[in-house]
């Protein structure tokens, strides 16, 4: 009897977002770990055990899925979005480094995923078309002084940055100071994107400029993205305005 | 008669990797146009022409793709992985601003995929688990002063990085290049993952530490990831090694 761990994205919510590498991988298990909300979203089924934890118990979770795997069982974890950025492929790593010697004998499958800043990007045009990156806003994790420093270099190199993590109950200043931050490196007209809950019922985007974003206008559900220097907006009649970051530093011609 | 433009990711190959999203709208067009590789990715059916051009013709391809869109037609641009990621929706938002009033009024909508590094990081663990930065290598689009510039940044801010158009038959030397500065910047033990046509049956991973890490592991179809100082190598018996960047500075206590 040989176990399995799968380590599955679930993408941004909406199932029509997800992949059918994904889908395969749910129909194989015969638990499903993860934090409630995204363990909600696999349908329940004959032969399937759902076991939901909550939030910030990432390791334990990881450990139990283990477990369970190097006693020949299948099992799948399940993160929104992808399970490589900020989810549970590195706890479950993390787990199979620090754990017993048996887990490093289970097949582990991570299984990619829609990651929230570019489902977000799709819906409002390309505001990460160039050189880009992510960090998490977390302090629980690694201490502010790391962050700030992180958020000054990339702003002074031209990325632009997409945040995760960006506030809780637990971290209420964290996104207010980033911004904060980003208002003494960047220029004021910089697009701010704060995109909640992308692809599901409840989703909602706005975009301001930096000058007039503030962390009110982000709850845990939300990813913002900060553009750069060069990120355009486009009016356009009656549609939504399209935002993207060029592919060049000067702008192309373009002929129909 | 309503057009409209789909700007669609194809995801790394493998068609089990694509979303259900993007079936839907490939099922939806009359038209697909894209690279070459790209659009033959893409079954042929009754009813959809397939317009197939050369690498580096972005802004006229989308041009094309747009004239069609505004006439009445439903209309895809594909690319591998997904658009919003060096690929063919900055491009689409670039050709809507500078071209002509009557594209503006096109719906388009961007159907997001998975990433190259997102799926690469996948199958070797989880090597962007933190925070992490994607930079293209390509100086036909920015100077390579700029490359360089964020290059430094990204290694000395403790971002993990993938490389997008690592190298090509006209940009021979910029990959060894971008590696001799990290050497410069990071110790010689970080890893390098080579990821080449991922999810694809020609596939290949090559794991080497900074120190041998060299230009002629990459191909045009190659992504490279750079970890930082953090990111751990778990040897596994009988299993190929897990790679990932921890999502805390300091090690976690595992219990099973």
């Amino acid at each position: 009897m040989t176990g399995h761990l799968y380590v599955i994205g679930l993408g941004p919510g909406d199932v029509q977002f997800r992949t059918g590498e994904a889908e395969a991988a749910l129909a194989d298990v015969a638990h499903v770990f993860g934090y409630k909300p995204y363990v909600a979203r696999v349908a329940a089924r004959a032969g399937l055990t759902r076991h939901a934890s909550d939030n910030r118990e990432e390791i334990d979770r990881a450990a139990a899925a283990l477990t369970l795997a190097a006693a020949g069982e299948k099992v799948a974890l399940v993160s929104g979005g992808d399970p490589g950025v900020f989810a549970m492929a590195a706890a479950a790593c993390e787990a199979v480094e620090h754990g017993p010697a048996p887990w490093r004998t289970v097949p582990l499958t991570v299984v990619p995923g829609i990651t929230a800043m570019l489902a977000l990007a799709a819906r409002v045009g390309a505001p990460l078309g160039h050189d880009f990156c992510a960090i998490s806003l977390s302090d629980n994790l690694k201490p502010w002084d790391v962050i700030e420093m992180r958020l000054r270099a990339a702003a002074r190199a031209g990325f632009a940055m997409a945040f995760y993590n960006p506030v809780s109950r637990a971290r209420p200043w964290q996104l207010g100071r980033a911004l904060d931050i980003l208002r003494e490196e960047l220029p004021p007209t910089v697009p701010v994107i704060f995109g909640r809950a992308v692809t599901r019922p409840d989703e909602a985007i706005a975009i301001v400029p930096l000058a007039d974003a503030i962390s009110d206008m982000a709850d845990m559900a939300t990813c913002p993205i900060v553009g750069t220097a060069e990120t355009r907006l486009v009016p356009r009649p009656d549609l939504p305005p399209l935002i993207y970051t060029p592919r060049t530093l000067a702008p192309a011609k373009v002929t129909p």
